[in-house]
């Protein structure tokens, strides 16, 4: 059986890992996508856009002609075009929605909650399988590990990225104050940086490397006096999205009308 | 409150680590240990011998001797060292005991259990308290991410260790198999090693390193397209297993009569 | 100043890693490019295949077309098709070329040394400027640590790889043995699997790791009783190899003719 | 054969650790040991202090006495003390010293420079062997590999540390800026927190892990768009600089008068 899905923002560098993901794959068939009206893209192959062979598909300047044949819409682009998007699909045969675009407002999000009584939509902002995993695990591991055991999150992204620590690493913070029944903002701990003292016990420690083309990794250390529990996560590739999207539609393919998030996709 | 306890084999290499842990935490005190009868270390000082403060007592040969004002019993010795000493304890305070001692027989193991409807026993292979939380996590793993994750365990060891992999990294292995409802014995690869062909899907891979005087690291890789979960420990000091046993002395002294595993101690 | 370089193969796999990366830098231009006569790609613009801007350009059918223009070519095709193409650059303004091709016979490789009398050559089995660092730094190592400290090389490759050890990790092997002044077949250590007694002093051993889509990791320990050093190389990318070359080929643009390797362009 | 050492506070952490070391190692023979005055040390056997079998010799509290018989001193003790004892060595059989004191006065540095017109001096912050062949690694890395390359260099140490990055990381960060040919104080980039930005260019960054008890873990990485090399020192033990002091006493027994490095016993 095949999945068919459309792609918003195909020509985008997260569109175009899409296209090369899903077309990479038998369960799924592209059958269309957008691009922005600006129109650098607009009749080139979408197959040859993403670099693999031709789709024999251009993109759609709109996303109901984009979306004409498709059951899974799939949309990691901006607030705006997201929301212009999803009230676009009434009259298609669209039933699941993907949304990994951030930044939205309440007013967008309760738009998305809207749609969401009528199709079934996934919406995160972490898409990869391995990183909502390992959030579930780092939060088991906090509540069962005492107080004598340090926690510490390293992370390390590219040069360009321009605010640290990520949100990915804050959102394992997250799970692991959550784990030890704290807030987050109580027990994050600054940058150890010059002369800090002994570290503050029940502390939650984080650092950055910021360097070259780093795609994103994620280590979450649970430090004993004589033993150390590490949970990691390597992205080798931004497609990891990717992954964890096509996996998401998948799964939404056939879900009743909702909001679900990625920990819904994964059981857990 | 204080826990008094009582260290078999004390001037040996676990011995001396469970004095070393037991004497800088003030929740135990150290009120007896046995040594052998060859006399080596039977006059010196017990805490001389662990290269920490004196502790005023020097080791017993017999073990209801060394445990007439123990509560928990902590045995790291040899299969027959171990029973007699629970055959004896049966006049003391003694209601708890830890036992680590591998290697026992059917029969032995049943004297366990015998003495387990008499006072409450802890017993497993690996007391550490993360490799035990880690094998939770990786059973978790497992069970949550499919095929397409490749399960590779790596383990690392001292020089001298004569065998490979480790009963640890059989352990994880077990755990792994056991999440993906698999037997370990079919799923289990040989080294990648010549040539071998592409990875046999559904395999769960082990590798070793051997060198210096690593205590002992492992590492379970859940390997995706495009993305890796790593789950791992690091043991600093062979002291992480004392740590584990004094958790679990903490841990037993109020419990009934039983057999529990280190699952149980730390509510897994 | 811009570098005018041709690429052999351009739609292939690594051709399409070089134009991405050349056509993000801008010190190189890409003038030209080959496709096999086979025609899939050859009325496609050559950054388009690439998933990159267009170059207004297609793939030609000879490399003297391809590189009418350019003086450096690049060739990571098979070894005829190399051969054919070096024969072909006579009458071209090409002055340098560099080539990635392995698997070459002894004749073809005797054809490369000739035309290294009239052009810039420069040639190795692995383009990573890393990997060609590590590997002279563990020469070093070797060379200064005694032989208490146990190598261990460990590498990472995807599922489809079908040998064990990588080619890198047996280059890194030689460099190895070579620092201590033994050869790496008298050294080379089988997997440690099953009772393998003790380790044999002054092996040097080798493990693999096979999962998912690993481009490449490689590391080397030396381990000692109580410290290891660790050197590694992680390659995120196969387009890493196509930053080497093209490292290679701003260096090779002014040599004299002659036949050069990657040590050469890092001045190691 | 064999060296005669005598070790400064015998029954400190560092002393104790020193005369484990050497105690299991043939070519050294412990003739003795200073403690100081305030004798909770003094009668005890100097193996059993440091929990291995007796040397049947206790803690001397004059230096001259303690190197009545040995041919190189070790001293890991405090400043003062460190210059009283090289003044009291004179009339000894001792030929080196091995010092590995820090905190010295300019007049107390004085002071060991003219005691090295006498002895031959062996003076290091770390005497890891692994720590200073990792430093002269750095420096080569660095000088070879260009600006598009980030470095940046983390650590790990125990809870109980008070100050960050640790002296060993600002060391390997200025072999890295002497690579490049830089100031580390030009270099430094303060921990990457907040919006920071993108990373400046040919910027050092630092961060710093602490917890439990880690001994000492350094990492030096070079970071490209599509590869790393990792450069990595791990110290399972604190008597890994045991190790280094005992190494540099060898190499020193034969040395003429002079003031010696670490790097002058590895040959770097």
């Amino acid at each position: 059986m095949t999945l068919s899905i459309a792609i918003a923002g195909a020509g985008g560098r997260m569109g175009r890992a899409l296209v090369r993901a899903a077309s990479a794959d038998p369960r799924f068939l592209v059958c269309g996508g957008t691009e922005r009206g600006d129109g650098q893209f607009l009749g080139i192959d979408l197959g040859a856009l993403a670099g693999v062979a031709p789709l024999m598909m251009n993109a759609s300047e709109t996303s109901n002609l984009a979306a004409d044949k498709a059951e899974v819409w799939i949309d990691f682009t901006a607030p705006n075009a997201t929301i212009e998007a999803l009230d676009a699909l009434d009259g298609t045969p669209v039933k699941g929605a993907i949304i990994g675009t951030t930044g939205l407002s309440d007013e967008q999000e309760a738009k998305i909650a809207a749609h969401a009584e009528r199709i079934a939509i996934v919406r995160s902002g972490n898409f990869s399988l391995g990183v909502n995993l390992l959030a579930a695990l780092v939060e088991q591991a906090a509540q069962r590990l005492g107080p004598d055991w340090d926690i510490e999150i390293t992370e390390a992204h590219h040069r360009r990225k321009v605010d640290a620590p990520s949100g990915t690493a804050l959102l394992l913070g997250d799970a692991a104050a959550h784990g030890r029944n704290v807030k987050l903002s109580d027990a994050r701990l600054k940058p150890h940086d010059g002369i800090t003292g002994p570290r503050k016990e029940g502390g939650i420690g984080f650092s950055a490397i910021r360097g070259g083309g780093i795609v994103g990794d994620h280590d979450v250390r649970f430090i004993a006096e004589r033993e150390v529990l590490t949970l990691s996560h390597h992205a080798s590739d931004r497609a990891v999205f990717a992954d964890g999207a096509l996996a998401a539609a998948l799964w939404v393919a056939d879900k009743r009308p909702g909001l679900y998030s990625m920990r819904d996709v994964l059981g857990l």
